[in-house]
């Protein structure tokens, strides 16, 4: 650190990387104005270095030597925006040996190797800041670390994937197929060509893991979390949900049950008066529950450019104010001191309790409906109410039902058997439901 | 500090006061384990030291003379929960003097003399940390001052009133009476014995006077924030504004316009579509509206012993967090060096230009309407939408008038001047809406 001066290192001159060096140019007299000093763009790594990304760098600011940045002894912070599991991890461990804080948006790497990332940073005294890996510009990592640390916090229960969250919207809004909507999201740029990690599930996922860790005192385990994606949703479903109240969305869900935590990644049917359930598009919000401040919501771009280019700015604002004023590290990366954060058990998904939406697909004759509902009560699975409607499709009624608490093991073991019947066709759906007004 | 210690004097054992001990007795070992360090509530100062608050304290640390416990060289850190400009003001400055870092709750004393309590804290090289003034537990401050901190926010548009939000409420619900919804929201605690500091907006407004200057980078000013209260809403202005697709809520509006500041205090009609109009009972919303992050909207218990309590404790880990890694204070109390807050002024409401709800009570006649219309369109205000539906009350009938953008001086000329005409009994409802999708 000159006088002054925080130089930055940036490796990624992708989509991330133009908007933090756009506002870092763009907002260098409005930082100086409530930083007091000048956060310098030194260096931008990126193998292409050619493409105009509308950005004017100083002459010899592009380079193409990530290595050469992250070894600089005149960089002070190295913002990592490049993404996945190759060099991206061999930077950042770079970095941190050096003796480098790091700023990075990277969530898969953090999901899978945060622990040991982690722990190299805690051993060299230096900050390993995510805000932008988790929800984009909401401030969740910062309110769970900060503004919630004098809370236990039982519940989160986030909206995290803005493609997913975009295609449901669509199919409920459109009453289009998931095929189709998910057509919609590419061509908007909202989905990958290959969505597979968003809509499978597995991106919230890696969020959720991050999260469930900060908030439970946890190392970060990515394997036991329960995923499910969205690509089974269909139009019809989305329609029964608005006849019973509710809405359905991709939730990650975080459940402190003190012997064990809930980690779970699936689409799940939320009432019409949780504010989540009219979240809609490719937005992201999240529902923290700590003791003392009860529900807290949080909602804001999930993505894109500015979003996540923000978060990273401040991540590194934060760190650059520790540096002016002399100070250490202040917080532990996951908010509990290393040596206080335990291995907790995840609770296996055979024994979660919850609320169930079934559609079996069933022949119309009689004595169906009270064999289906014969094998769920003989499972002690009681029913809430139950709906057909003669809309008859491939020769097939859709017969609906929904649940009082029932336990995933007893749910999958009579599905099983229902599955067998002569008289039940297709794949039955199961949803989850999460509906704090129904107590049973 | 002592090894591992950090002494806190707590002046004031209310009803937050309350909540922060039994954050900082019964979250001890969760605070250990974040932290790494004890908060030890060294002394707590109360005129009453006899009523039992369902706390147990060490004995010697509950005691009478507040300036005794701000002296003592031994506290690191104050926090202020008494309210309001007396002695708090008093202990405030001495605890400042006296060089200790001071939490506080006080959006009265900040709103009207956080200048000079800012300029003093910075003299002094402390801290004068206030997340718990506005917003209750909602991070707002925290989000502001930091997460924001590489963005210029347009926009603030807030319910920090959980008494008003309560009130607008159950009329809206219950279709009762202002008085009536008043009279409920007193005997659930909602409300105070004399309401007129919520209800009127002053409260609103203490808050909006913080935020505007930490978002806007100006001298915190109270006097020119424009003010208006609910207690002139009935629930027919409910009624109309349901049909027209609109709520109505007692909103604080910050707006940066460039050449002057808007901040203004009013009951407002927002669309079904803006999450705020969704936030019912005593909760608290805010959204900030940035040049990267877009919206953000935060939601929360806006007041109450423990959701205070929360934020008070999230500012002294703050300060702990620095004091135990040996840095100065990080971050301005206003976001801005102090040297770069500016002297701005904020917009006349005269030269507001926004979208208008009118009521008329007029006389059930011929050429009534166009005698109204008439006047508006010599003012160059124009209607979007007229409607008189024939329920007559007193003799008069409702006429309601949608705007265009209008001029808040041409508005008040014409209201004027309309009142004056003889078929126009009582006082007409002027009520302002803030809807986005309407661009004209």
């Amino acid at each position: 650190m000159e006088n002054g001066r925080i130089n930055i290192g940036m490796v990624g001159f992708g989509t991330v990387g133009t908007g933090v060096a756009r506002i870092l140019l763009e907002h260098r007299e409005l930082l100086r104005a409530r930083l007091g000093a000048e956060l310098v763009l030194k260096f931008v790594a990126d193998i292409d270095t050619e493409t105009d990304r509308g950005i004017r760098l100083d002459p010899g600011v592009l380079v193409s030597d990530a290595r050469a940045v992250v070894d600089d002894p005149e960089i002070d912070i190295v913002l990592e925006l490049i993404g996945g599991h190759g060099i991206a991890k061999e930077l950042i461990e770079r970095s941190l040996q050096n003796g480098k804080h790091v700023v990075t948006a990277n969530k898969a790497l953090l999901a899978s190797q945060g622990n040991e990332l982690f722990r190299l940073a805690t051993e060299k005294s230096v900050e390993l800041a995510y805000e932008a890996a988790v929800g984009g510009c909401m401030p969740i990592i910062k309110t769970l670390r900060e503004s919630l640390v004098g809370n236990v916090v039982h519940t989160m229960t986030g909206i995290l994937n803005g493609t997913c969250n975009y295609i449901l919207s669509q199919i409920t809004d459109e009453g289009v197929t998931y095929a189709a909507a998910l057509a919609e999201a590419q061509k908007k740029g909202y989905a990958e060509a290959d969505p597979t990690l968003d809509v499978e599930g597995m991106d919230t996922a890696h969020k959720l893991a991050i999260l469930t860790a900060l908030a439970y005192g946890m190392v970060i385990n990515l394997e036991d979390i329960y995923l499910e994606g969205i690509s089974k949703i269909t139009p019809m479903d989305i329609q029964f949900a608005d006849q019973f109240g509710y809405r359905i969305k991709l939730l990650a869900i975080g459940k402190d049950r003190g012997e064990a935590v809930e980690a779970r990644v699936h689409p799940t049917m939320i009432p019409f008066d949780n504010l989540l359930s009219n979240v809609n598009g490719s937005v992201n919000a999240i529902t923290l529950t700590g003791d003392a401040v009860g529900d807290i919501l949080l909602k804001g771009r999930g993505a894109g450019m500015m979003p996540t280019a923000s978060a990273v700015v401040s991540d590194a604002v934060d760190i650059a104010r520790s540096l002016l004023t002399g100070g250490g590290v202040r917080i532990p990366p996951l908010s509990y001191l290393p040596e206080r954060i335990r291995q907790r058990p995840v609770l296996p998904m055979d024994r979660l309790e919850t609320h169930y939406y079934f559609r079996f697909a069933a022949v119309d004759k009689p004595g169906v409906l009270s064999a289906i509902a014969g094998i769920l009560g003989k499972r002690n699975i009681s029913l809430k109410s139950v709906h057909q409607k003669g809309r008859k499709t491939n020769g097939s009624v859709p017969v609906v039902m929904l649940t009082h608490l029932a336990r995933e093991a007893d749910v999958r073991a009579a599905l099983r058997e229902i599955q067998a019947l002569d008289v039940v066709s297709d794949e039955t759906m199961l949803i989850r439901i999460e509906d704090e007004n129904d107590t049973d």
